[in-house]
Formats: C-alpha cells, structure tokens, sequence
C-alpha cells in the first residue's frame, strides 16, 4: 500500500487564556492535521503541531513520501535520525521552547506525525485499532486527569468565533477547586495535574492543599510549574506538599535542568521526603534517561507521541522507562480529537504507564473539532478503545475548512506565549527562570 | 484470529563434535518446534530450545494460549512477566548455564516462542513478511558470520544417522584456517567468528592471527571463550591481538562477569588498546545494560531473539543499544531454518545491527531440516527475506515425524555439553572458570 498524497490541513482552535511559566495562551491554538492517501484509496491522519515550522518540515518529507509503502517505516525513520545526527546541536531540553518550537526534536515529531498517519492507513487497511497493530492493547480504556490551568477570564476565540467562558476565571484556590469539580463532574476525572508558575508559590501551594481538602487522598495530585522555581523553592514546595503529593502524586519540572531536578531529589530525600519528580522539559529525549536515572533527577518521564516520535516510538519509551525502574505518564499540548485518540492508543499499547495522562481537551469545543461526528467521549475519566479500525476517527472536511479559514486569518504562525502575555496582561513581561 | 491449537514438535538434530568452554556438543542437539494453529485455519510456527524444560514451560502455557487472539500479545508479554517478578532470583548471566537452560530467562524464552509463532501466522493471514509488520525492514538481506568451531573428527549423529564429517577435526591453526576456507567458500560469509575457550590461549591467539593472514584485514575477526579466561589473561589476549581484532572485530566474553570484563576494559584502555568487548554471558536481559555501561565493561550487546523475548524485544535490544551508543550482534545455538528465518526478519527490523550475526546453520545439514523444500538459502553470506508471509517459511512434516522418533529414543532432555565432554574425551573433565 503507497502513499500517493499527502495532504496538510493547517488549523486554529479557540482556546482560552490559560496560563503557564510559558506566558499566555492566544486566543487560537494552531495545529496540523496530516493526511495521506493511499494507492488502495484508503486515508491515514494524524495531528501535529501548527503553524509555518511543522508545516514546512512535512511539506519537505513529502517527496521522500509518494511512493512510500506505509508498511516500510523502519527506513523512513533512519532517514530522519540521520538527518537529525547530521544536524543535531544543543541539548534538546525545552527549557526555553514549547513543545512544538523546539528545533531539536523536529525530525522527530514529522517522523512522528507521518508514522501515525500510516498506522491508522494500516488499520483502516486491516480493520485492525491501531494499537493492536503494535502487539496489542494492554489495556482497553486510558485513564486521563482533570488537567487544571490558572486562566483569566474567557472563553477563547475572538468576534464570531468567541466561545462561552466555561471555567471562568481561576486565579484563586477557591476558583481551582471550582474549576476542578466542574472538569471532573463532565468527564469524571479520576486524578488532578495543576499547571503552576504563575502564581506566587505559596498561592500554588494553597491551590493544591485546597484540592487535597476537597478530593481526598484517593485522587492524586500532581503540581508543574514548568521550571519556574528555584531549587530552593522546589525543595520548600516539595517540602510544603509531602501529603498532599503522596499516593501517587508527582512534582513536575519544578526547576531546570536534570541537575537542578537532581538536587532538588537529593535534598528532599535528605528530609526523608521521596516524592517523585516528573519531568517533560528537561528530559524529551531517549539520551536523557540514563543522565537523569544517574542523577537520580527524574523518576517519572512524560511522554508525548508527537515529539517522542510515534507510537513505535512511545513503546520503546514505556520498556525503557521499565528497565530503568522509571515511571511513565503522558505529556499534553492543546489538541483536537485526532490527537486525542493517537494518544489514547499510545498509552494502551503501554503496559507500564501507570499514571493518567495529561489533556488539554477539556479546554477545545464541540464547534472546533475536525473528527467526524463531533468530540471524542469520555468514561468516568477514560477514552475507551473504540471497535473502529486505525485511530478509530475520520475526518470532517467541512470543519477542516472552516478551521484553516480561520488560521488563514491569523497574524501569527508559531505559538509564542510570551507574546501573548505581553500584549494583553502586561506589557513589560518576560519569561524569567526561576521566577521564584 | 484466535488461537485453536498449540503444537510442539521435539526434535534431534544430527551435531558434529563442536567444542566451547561448555564442553562438547553431543552427537544430536534438541530444538522444539512451535506451531499454533488458529480459528482461520492459518497456521504459524517458531523454533525454540529443546528438551524437558522448554517443552515443559510452552505445555504449562497452552490454555493461556487457547482462545487467545494472536494479535493481542502484550497482555500475554504482561502475564509472563509477572510471573517472572514473582520468581525472580539470581543474576541471569549465562556463565553456569548454557541458553535455553537458564532458569533465570524462562518465561522470556516461552513469551518469545509464542510471540514468534504469533507472528508467522499474523503474516500469513495479511500477507505480509514478519519483518513488515514490525514497522518494516531496515535491510531486504541479514550478514551472517563463519561460526568456526574447534572439533574433534566426527559429523554428527549415530549410527544409521551418522553425518559425514564435512569439516574434519579442527584442533590446531592451520585447521581452522581451512575450516574457514571452506565454510566462506561455501556460504560467502564476510565475516568470522572463533569459538574460543577450547585451547590453550596461545594456540587460540596463533589462530586468530592465522586466520587475519589468510583473510587480511577486511574480514573483521571475533573471539569468544565463553568466560574461559582470567582477567590477566583477558588483558594479555587483548594487548596480542590488538591488530588482528580491530576494524569490526571484538573480544567476546573473555572473563565472566560485568565487573570482570569492565576491569578487563580499563586495564586494556590504559595500554591504548580500545578493542570492543561483547558479551552474551554476562549481559543477556535489559536490566544488565545499564550496569554494563556504568563499568563500560560492555561496548556490543549480542542479541537472541530467543531468549531475550522475540521480535518485538529485540527491536527494543536495538533501540536500547543506541540510545547507550553501544553496538549489536546477535547470538546463536544449534538451529533449524525456523530459527535461521526468525533471526534474519529480527535482523532485517533492527537498524543498528551493524556486525554480521551468529550462526550455527552450517554445522546442521540438509537431512535433519524441517523446513519444506530443504535449507534457507545463504547469497553472500547473507539471508535475503523472501517475499513471503511471516517467516517466509513452511513446516515438512514427514521430517518432523522422523526428527521426533529420533528424540523420544535419546537418553537425555537437556543439553549437557559437560556430561558429554565427559563421556566421549576426558572422564575427568569439568568447567573451571576461570580455565586460564
């Protein structure tokens, strides 16, 4: 079966002004959606990044592609690493980029985003989900979190497009438990992740301890403020949160690096405090496992199929993660149904992912979702895996339109939060590691 | 597809008089041939290590088996594992065991032996080589390398079996020279491997060194003494065949253990000689390779499809050993053509085996194969992957019949090279480690 076209379907997504360490949230997320097409008429998607950057590089595979059996991925991956070892400089952290901007993984993440558009051509070809296709299902449903972000007042979008502020504003603990319990009594989320540094880190501090109060200590809690802290301030944070980040919780890039992340470990463990840190900033490559398993930085890492490289990819993450006594969750960036369901295959093909995995879902709507037949539903916090074949999805071209209409009218075509602050909570921001 | 039937096929296999630091091969090997039939009438089959133990384990595996949809391989991969958890003790290595008599691998072993077979009937029923449903090749034809055994006269076999002695007694230099010409003549291989241990360790250098003469210096040359030498003598190896070992060659296993080869490492490093050492005694499961990289006692993993967990594991072996820098070969035992084709589709689906890989195949002959229509092919030294469905190959069943007969009249179940070193050359001998 061979790829005869590829196709690129650039999109915008109202989001809301969401907050990280990162900046501000605009009022559109952009993304890609990719499809080829096949010399047995059958298609293949997947989703990635937007904008000129992700575009670009998927445009210049596109000859490497025609002709490609989607079968044969194991060379078209070679291609890409050597590319990649041709051009490889820095150290690949994304301290300073958003996943997405980071030019040290993008051969990756095309690798990435044409391998998943071939697994779903192959199960649509096979009638086979697509996670069954990598060895099978571990397991049949994938448990997500209710994944909380501090956020102004809004709903995302702009004129015609402005959507209803679901959530309100969050600025306060009281506002997060209540965007909390709304997020969970819609999708029934069973764990929390809160996105932090943005607040003062007593402020974040309180946020969780009032999430513990009113969820109890059987829904885990999990704080990332995106390296925003020292590590002082990670120690005093991990020391503050000892309960309330027990029972399988986890402190997310507290601070930079996989020596900060180290010594923030080392310290903590000194007090006799062993909660794990997670990380998807200073660890987004397979070569920074074994440096932060030796600096005892990382215990859990984060994955992410779009720039860990596949579901192929994913997998060889989840062993490797084993091996080294690690565990593994689930990274997220703003996403629509494709990626959503890529993700939920990634993670049931994984035996040793044993956290929920994060998702910016909740924070999309109905009115910009490009799979057919509206938005992917929920279980009691779970995407189930559907009896469909590939990624389980088909595409609705009427809404592929209407979107990249939308993202034709756009100024910008990179994500740049710290822009967006700039232009409409504070002039003067910058972005400043570590804050506090 | 679900799994109807499970079938196990014991054979004895004619085996000239082959030496190792083990012993010496008795007159038959056992092997196991793996066969599940399914509810679509595809049939798939694998080859695995013979005897009581393996057989014992793959019958103890059969109503797991039964009903159980051969695409769904990770929960089975999950369910061995835990029991593997639950029994673990002991480090695994292979230096007091002989592969496929480890007790430390056996449900690896059993998982691989199954996914195998899972995988040939996969292929069969879409059509596809086993290679190609592993996201593709990365090579259409596997290098192999000339297996050069020290031997006593003899071909193998008893009796009405009894094998001609195609390669005569090779005990001295000038032997395994010409047991190298002809093997290479015959079968094209580019590359050599010397099963060392056996002679006393000049013998063995003038060996290696006679061969570099004869070959010159584009035809890497291995050692491998399967542990039989002390690190001093590993050291003064090494220093003697500085030359004779570079350029795609390596020192197998001179000494046991991580520790030991890692000290080897250093003290040859100190005298500027950076001759890499492999190793499938010492690192045979994932979990020595990050402890083999900490002692830099380990620079090329020799993989085995077989025990270390099937196709599957040993494209995570591949991936593992790049993320490590470290290179990959692949290991053998006495096998059929059901192995030779399960090794080669490992082999063709793993992008960074960069050596020629081990095998055994010559030393078995055309009576004894259970392949129909007769013996894989080699061209060049290399096995080409045929255009066919899973493994490429079918089973002849008059020849597993007689293959059988052949094992219930053995008086053995396992392997014992040592017991036989015993019986047939020196009543007195035993495997001393270290034997110099």
């Amino acid at each position: 079966m061979k790829i005869t076209a590829l196709k690129l379907h650039p999109v915008a997504i109202a989001d809301p002004p969401l907050r990280s360490s990162y900046g501000l949230h605009a009022h559109y997320a952009i993304r890609t959606i990719v499809e080829i097409e096949t010399d047995e008429g059958i298609k293949g998607c997947s989703e990635t990044y937007g904008g000129d950057g992700p575009m670009g590089l998927l445009k210049e595979a596109e000859q490497r592609l025609i002709g490609m059996d989607v079968f044969q991925l194991t060379r078209l991956h070679m291609d890409f690493e050597a590319r990649a070892a041709a051009e490889a400089s820095g150290d690949r952290s994304q301290t300073w980029h958003v996943p997405g901007e980071n030019p040290m993984d993008r051969h990756t993440r095309t690798f990435a985003a044409i391998e998943i558009a071939c697994l779903d051509a192959i199960g649509k070809a096979l009638d086979k989900p697509a996670c069954d296709l990598l060895g099978g299902r571990a397991r049949d449903a994938v448990p997500f979190s209710a994944y909380l972000f501090y956020k102004h007042a809004g709903g995302g979008g702009l004129g015609d497009d402005e959507r209803d502020d679901e959530y309100g504003e969050g600025l306060t603990p009281e506002a997060m438990v209540r965007q909390a319990k709304q997020m969970i009594a819609k999708y029934g989320f069973k764990e929390i992740k809160l996105k932090g540094g943005v607040l003062d880190p007593e402020v974040e501090i309180e946020t969780i301890r009032a999430l513990r109060r009113e969820f109890g200590p059987n829904v885990p809690l999990r704080i990332d403020p995106n390296c925003a802290w020292s590590v002082d301030t990670s120690v005093m944070v991990g020391e503050s949160l000892v309960e309330e980040l027990s029972r399988g919780g986890y402190l997310e890039d507290p601070c930079a690096s996989i020596e900060g992340m180290g010594e923030v470990r080392k310290r903590l463990l000194a007090k006799g405090i062993d909660t794990p840190q997670a990380s998807n900033v200073a660890v987004t490559a397979f070569k920074h496992i074994p440096e932060a398993w030796k600096h005892d930085a990382v215990q859990i890492v984060l994955s992410d199929p779009h720039y860990w490289g596949g579901l192929k990819a994913q997998q060889h993450l989840d062993h490797f993660c084993r091996v080294f006594g690690m565990g593994l969750s689930m990274h997220s960036n703003n996403h629509l149904g494709v990626s959503m369901m890529a993700m939920t295959h990634a993670a049931a093909c994984c035996p040793y992912i044993e956290f929920a995995c994060d998702t910016h879902y909740p924070w999309q709507t109905e009115q910009d979702e490009v799979v057919a037949g509206g938005r992917i539903p929920f279980h009691q916090g779970s995407v189930v895996i559907p009896d469909k074949p590939g990624l389980g999805v088909e595409l609705d071209y009427d809404q592929l339109a209407r979107l990249k209409e939308r993202y034709e009218k756009l100024p910008y075509r990179k994500r740049d939060d710290e822009a967006e602050m700039r232009k409409r909570v504070d002039p003067n921001w910058k972005r400043v590691l570590p804050r506090w």
